[in-house]
């Protein structure tokens, strides 16, 4: 039986288990990347692991969440940062240098090569041929320790290919047909192959838009094969070497197929507020627009850049629409100001933007109340561009254009000015910031620069035999990481400070929470369906167990969470509905099991005792990596153990 | 007698008073203008007077502050602007378009005009020969309306300027020269008017850097005669139409004067944390520089850029220093990148920001803790970076381009590599950003546009006979208008909602005291010397008036907020130490007099009875104007009554 390309690149690697949908398995990393606002923790985790130099091929540290540095503590973690990867030996891409998927994959990705990320997006280069997986920011230390990365193995999924785009459909328009069809569940647990003759048409760019929207139908990741197209990115952004012919099988078998003929697509749009609701645009058309941005890690590329700049050229923006642009990366801002069009972009009236995600996740150029933004980015969820009630759409850069010209929103084709299709063009080399990123041997730190709101990060003692406390929070289903720990400017700038940080958890659901928590000798968390779902953010763990929160009791929990409780080592135990509803928020509750005992033997049922009155089941679902994991007190402590039990990695030398 | 240029153009636009140093004198206003963290107080101040037409031959509203949009609240104000602009016939500076001063000087500042405006650097197109002076909003509205500016003729002052600057020495080094000499305070009543042969070799944009940061100086304004190097800064921003010559006469008698020769100066540096802490750089030389910021009103347009950008092509930034231009305008912005600069300072190592004040006052690019940040701005005012404890130095471009190479403060004299004095030169043409100003005839509104965060004004009721209350709150020495309302990020995106503002009202002093001042009825402050001191924000008397204060009792009054309290009704009363010392915080507090009648009647003296036990003086030092707009309740009150009485400029159709 042939072999699928994930399969291919997966068997490179394979460290641990079989390539079988949902075994676990683990895999060698060959590169990571990490950004500003979850690579402080990574940092602090890879010091607490007592490690001393990056033993991936390639480490890479952006600074690109919060480059307009609004509070000193942005600022403080850049320098962390930068000495972090000095004294580790990871490249550090320099402040404004952009956002990290996009300066990535000029100057690092890949074919062939794996590539582990604390950020979402991190299947981006899946358009070159590298199997790219974003994940919690442990995951990544360990990794950078030479761990491996371990995983269920996904489905994988083909999708065929077929036919050209025609005149003004674009690449953003193939992803946004992919979530009008499979809707943003519809990727959970897989990974997507694009195949067939289509893919020849679509240059590395496109395919890396594809693959960075990925992300937004749940994949595991998303990959294209690697030819002629990747050859020449490669080539045009100096790195003609790194090519690598890989190809799946002529008689692969996938777990799934669907097809998308390119040439039956037109411009599409995802409306207000989730990336799967897409619309062709003419069905959103005469809508007016106050703000367009065109950015981002999904369309902020020199070349995305482009169409929307020749289409400007000349033009002007309506008077009551601002547009800004934010280009993805230093050298795309570098490229449009070489060759004129920053220049011809601004005096159609549009606004530069330094290269950072900024606006996408609600830091800076947040929309007006009561008016629409239409962006270029990757997500729309209610309230990500920074105020609640708003109306961000999603759609190409060409739309965007239109619709700045137009004052609303309009499919280019109808277009009242001649403005004639931009078309996609590739720059002949990509050149610029060469003097942004700091490689490990020009490293200017050869110590951690600590400001003082950066901590250290905090570990757990191993499970004990006895767990109790009162049932300090009793919350409904579908509590969100956001509820957990909100990602607003005026709390994300704590992310380095868990003892600061810990301070906002759970505050949007009870202010009171943590203050009790906190001054409670231990205690349980309790919830419905659902618990923990929505971003990937570690600290939705690490911060209640700083509080002293030993397990969380809920009917069902989010996958990315769930695996973030065991990484922090609280014990995560599903109760049935009946339960849920007879524990009450200051109920005594005790695990009547020897819990450490218990979780190493493989125990699936536990009993709940509450208020010494009462029992009922809680059930553990769990590897024994896992078991492993949580005995230890999470993988923090787990690692640090293996490390000193077998030599490890790379102990310090301390 | 002979006339200062100073005297002449006030002469011109005379509408009441005499030409004497301390008498009040109300003159004409030509043009205002506003910028978006005071307009929008100032058009609301607008709407409450009831007029429906700018009556000044032009008012421009502009965009600079705020224009990261950090908050959806920035957006809405920006937003509102445009509106308010629209309906009442303002010229609009698109948000990002650049800071009021640079953009004002481009396009409408013109030698022999007045101006007023309602941010303290106003003053910058002095080096036109324009009469500008910096206002609390009110007093923009009002001669909006076509009202006189009523101020105290200020003392003039004349520099003699002889010989021509040296190589590497700067227009820069001239103001900090200036304020080395005579401090932050020794401008203060005063108006500095520049003569002497050596005015010749100075270029307006030049003229400029030194009048802008006039007001560092505590002057009133500064100016420059009109003359060849003004008619071709003219020319070349495509208004040579607006040149008049204008010089003083040759017999001028000066109140004062002082003589700087250019030839001796060398490049200075305003050290932590004072404008006027100036030394040589090479004595503050090799100081490890963390950012340097070359932009602001001061040092922000093109020509600044064009040095730092000479002196840094094919160089690189030191790797552990980050450097940003943020330029003054979007004009320059635009120049920069049409001529390659712009990706040359890319390729150094440069990021680029938006158009904006932005850092300038600690929005955007704070500095790390325990750093150094070298700016060419005009403050270094201690924690106004947005971090406390700051360490912010103040210098010329070149001085700052030197230190960005080298990683540490040099004068560039004694720079290693060889770079040579790129000396200051014109553009051929000031074009760009032609898109981003909408005339009054192109508006896009013609209603206001009020976000949930746009409140009203609250007018007050004319003062009675009676006075009654608490001591609220008795304050040290001192007090800034920085304690009474705070312009951080947080609290300043309230200025447009006074309700919620004063919420925060000297909450630094006590953050109980709003909501004890709201739930009471009346009351008074208590403060010892130089009550108010600091910014020129009306918001600083708005807020204790909204929260129901009548009166401020204090040792002495700072003049511009002393100005305030009369503009907003509140009884400002001098009192001796002795009474300071006695009245408590919770005192009963009664003025015996029947106090509008007494005000009204010029009595300057008060009795103060405290407790019903014992009594005290209170003094009472205002102008007749002064006394009438207490009596009636506030200036802004005044003012409408004076439309209801006597017809007034523009009263609204309903």
């Amino acid at each position: 039986m042939g072999k699928t390309l994930t399969e291919k690149i997966l068997d490179d690697h394979l460290v641990e288990g079989e390539l079988e949908p949902g075994e676990e398995i683990g895999i060698e990393i060959d590169q990571v990347l990490t950004q500003d606002t979850t690579g402080t923790l990574v940092w602090l985790q890879f010091e607490a692991l007592g490690l001393d130099e990056v033993q991936t091929e390639l480490a890479a540290q952006y600074c690109d969440h919060q480059t307009y540095q609004f509070d000193f503590k942005n600022t403080d973690d850049h320098r962390f940062l930068r000495s972090a990867a000095g004294t580790f030996g990871a490249y550090f891409s320099r402040p404004g240098n952009g956002i990290c998927h996009n300066v990535h994959r000029e100057n690092f990705a890949a074919p062939g090569k794996t590539l582990l990320g604390s950020d979402s997006h991190t299947p981006t280069p899946g358009g070159l041929g590298q199997l790219a997986i974003g994940s919690g920011g442990l995951d990544v230390a360990v990794a950078m320790g030479g761990g491996s990365y371990f995983i269920e193995m996904p489905e994988v999924t083909e999708v065929r290919l077929e036919g050209e785009l025609p005149e003004w459909a674009t690449a953003k328009d193939i992803i946004l047909e992919m979530l009008r069809r499979l809707s943003v569940k519809g990727g959970v647990g897989k990974i997507f192959e694009y195949t067939g003759p289509g893919v020849d048409s679509l240059t590395a760019p496109e395919r890396m838009t594809i693959t960075n929207m990925g992300t937004e139908l749940g994949a595991t990741s998303s990959i294209f094969p690697s030819d002629e197209q990747t050859k020449d990115y490669l080539e045009r952004v100096g790195r003609g070497e790194e090519y690598e012919q890989l190809q799946p099988d002529d008689d692969a078998e996938y777990h799934d197929s669907l097809t998308i003929d390119l040439s039956e697509l037109e411009p599409l749009i995802a409306e207000p507020s989730m990336p799967d609701n897409v619309v062709p645009v003419r069905e959103a058309a005469g809508a007016d627009v106050d703000q367009v941005m065109v950015g981002s890690c999904t369309n902020g590329a020199y070349e995305d850049i482009l169409p929307a700049a020749k289409m400007l050229e000349g033009e002007t923006i309506d008077l009551s629409t601002e547009m800004i642009v934010a280009p993805g990366s230093k050298k795309a801002s570098e490229m449009l100001a070489r060759e004129g069009w920053t220049a011809e972009l601004m005096a159609a009236g549009v606004n530069f933007s330094e290269a950072t995600c900024g606006a996408c996740i609600g830091i800076g150029h947040v929309p007006g109340s009561d008016s629409v933004s239409l962006r270029t980015f990757n997500r729309n969820f209610e309230g990500r561009s920074g105020i609640e009630d708003d109306n961000v759409y999603l759609c190409s850069p060409e739309v965007a254009a239109a619709s700045a010209i137009a004052g609303e929103i309009v499919d280019p084709r109808d277009l009242d000015e001649d403005v004639s299709a931009p078309g996609f063009e590739m720059p002949e080399a990509f050149e610029g910031a060469e003097n942004d990123i700091i490689e490990p041997d020009e490293a200017v730190d050869d110590d951690l620069i600590k400001g003082p709101n950066i901590g250290d990060v905090p570990l757990k003692d191993p499970l004990g035999a006895d767990i109790e406390g009162s049932a300090l929070l009793k919350m409904d289903d579908n509590i969100t990481t956001d509820h957990i720990i909100p990602a607003t400017q005026d709390i994300l700038m704590y992310r380095s400070n868990i003892p600061k940080l810990s301070e906002f958890t759970l505050s949007r659901v009870d202010d009171t929470f943590a203050d009790r928590a906190l001054n409670a000798d231990g205690g349980f968390l309790v919830a419905g369906e659902n618990y923990g779902q929505g971003s990937s953010r570690e600290h939705a763990a690490l911060c209640p167990m700083y509080l002293g929160i030993e397990g969380v009791l809920a009917q069902s929990f989010a996958r990315i969470h769930r695996a973030n409780l065991f990484n922090f080592g609280l014990l995560p135990l599903e109760i049935d509905e009946d339960t849920y509803a007879n524990i009450d928020q200051g109920d005594d509750i005790e695990i009547v099991d020897d819990v450490a005992e218990a979780v190493r033997s493989g125990q699936e049922e536990f009993t709940i005792r509450v208020n010494d009155d009462w029992e009922a089941t809680g059930v553990l679902d769990a590897s024994e990596r896992e078991r492993d994991i949580l005995a230890a007190g999470g993988k923090l402590s787990h690692t640090k153990q293996q490390y000193e039990n077998e030599g490890g990695a790379a102990p310090a030398d301390d």
